[in-house]
């Protein structure tokens, strides 16, 4: 399948400056991307998911995989790479941001023989979507997931939801990478142990601190 | 399956309070045990999972099904109803505030035969589990999954995961209450929708409002 993730690397992740750096959000949302496509690779090789990766950068970046570049916002960007008509193959737009992504949960997102497939985000958005269909098209602002539900329900297209806790997980705000250092598997908690982001708990509440070190 | 379920009938969801009074949280917490305890009905009805609730509350209330009174933090309360010998039949635990469970997410904390199953909350909680091993004992306070995953490991015993959102969804603040109007299925999203709160996109956030009405 056709997997799309869209990746901004110009100014990345500015809601995690109160923990990182403008020079350090680059370098993790880049660590971020590459757990992406190294889960995208594994499925590939080990699962009998046949995976075509594309990055949609709206930039270009040095990348192991296919990169387009689009500087055009998401939702026009994506659009023009989902099916245009029925005889086209599905494609898979997975966010460059879902730390927590592993093959299984992945796997599950391929699964089921929807003509759209929904993975919520947490705030309403859509973190992971399969198209088969070339009458649905995304819209990204907003509350995208209720809009992802009205758009396959005007069609008149059948539509699934993947319930996991891993793909609802994006990564924006410095709570969240309290996610990425519990569960995350590959090399964005090991960046962030790396620069002394660790998770603490305090009445009652977990959150991270950084080390002065 | 014996599934206790605790809850804090008193002062409930104090961090609710930018968008509700007391009496308010009181009653939409109460919404949300129903809805729990409401899920577990449909499974144990329509799922051949035979399940046997119990509310561990703080104090006395009223309830449609049996209810053991216990002021103690709630890792000594549940602890405490944990199985205690091998041959005890196995214990779930599920938080009372788990607005967006489903039967079908339910059940795939029930389906895994291992020792423990533990399924992670936002903020490294863990907002249910099954135990099937005495050597077995919670520890509420903090970071609590990454705790369960020590005790559990210390102990020699298997570990499974549950990757669900709903599952993952507790309802603790303003934001939560998102998840609830996008993806509930019950009571709780049709107590506030009459409270009249509601989703609102604003400058690329998702938040809920509260009309003045």
């Amino acid at each position: 399948m056709r997997v799309v993730v869209p990746f901004a690397p110009e100014r990345p992740k500015t809601r995690l400056a109160p923990v990182l750096g403008e020079a350090e959000r680059a370098a993790f949302a880049r660590a971020m991307l590459g757990d992406v496509l190294s889960v995208l690779s594994t499925l590939d090789r080990e699962r009998a998911v046949s995976v075509d990766p594309l990055v949609l950068s709206t930039a270009p970046i040095d990348c192991e995989v296919s990169v387009a570049v689009d500087d055009r916002p998401l939702t026009s960007a994506v659009n023009d790479r989902l099916p245009a008509s029925g005889g086209d193959d599905p494609v898979a737009v997975v966010m460059a941001d879902l730390a927590l992504a592993t093959p299984e949960a992945l796997a599950r997102l391929f699964g089921p023989d929807a003509d759209v497939v929904v993975a919520p985000g947490r705030g309403g958005g859509t973190n992971a979507l399969v198209v088969r269909d070339p009458a649905f098209r995304v819209d990204y602002h907003g509350a995208s997931v209720r809009d992802h539900r009205r758009i396959a329900r005007d069609a008149d297209l059948s539509l699934a939801h993947v319930d996991s806790f891993r793909l609802a997980a994006d990564v924006d705000e410095p709570a969240d990478l309290v996610e990425v250092l519990l569960h995350g598997e590959g090399e964005a908690p090991a960046w962030l142990a790396e620069a002394g982001v660790s998770v603490v708990a305090a009445d009652g509440r977990v959150d991270v601190e950084r080390s002065s070190g």
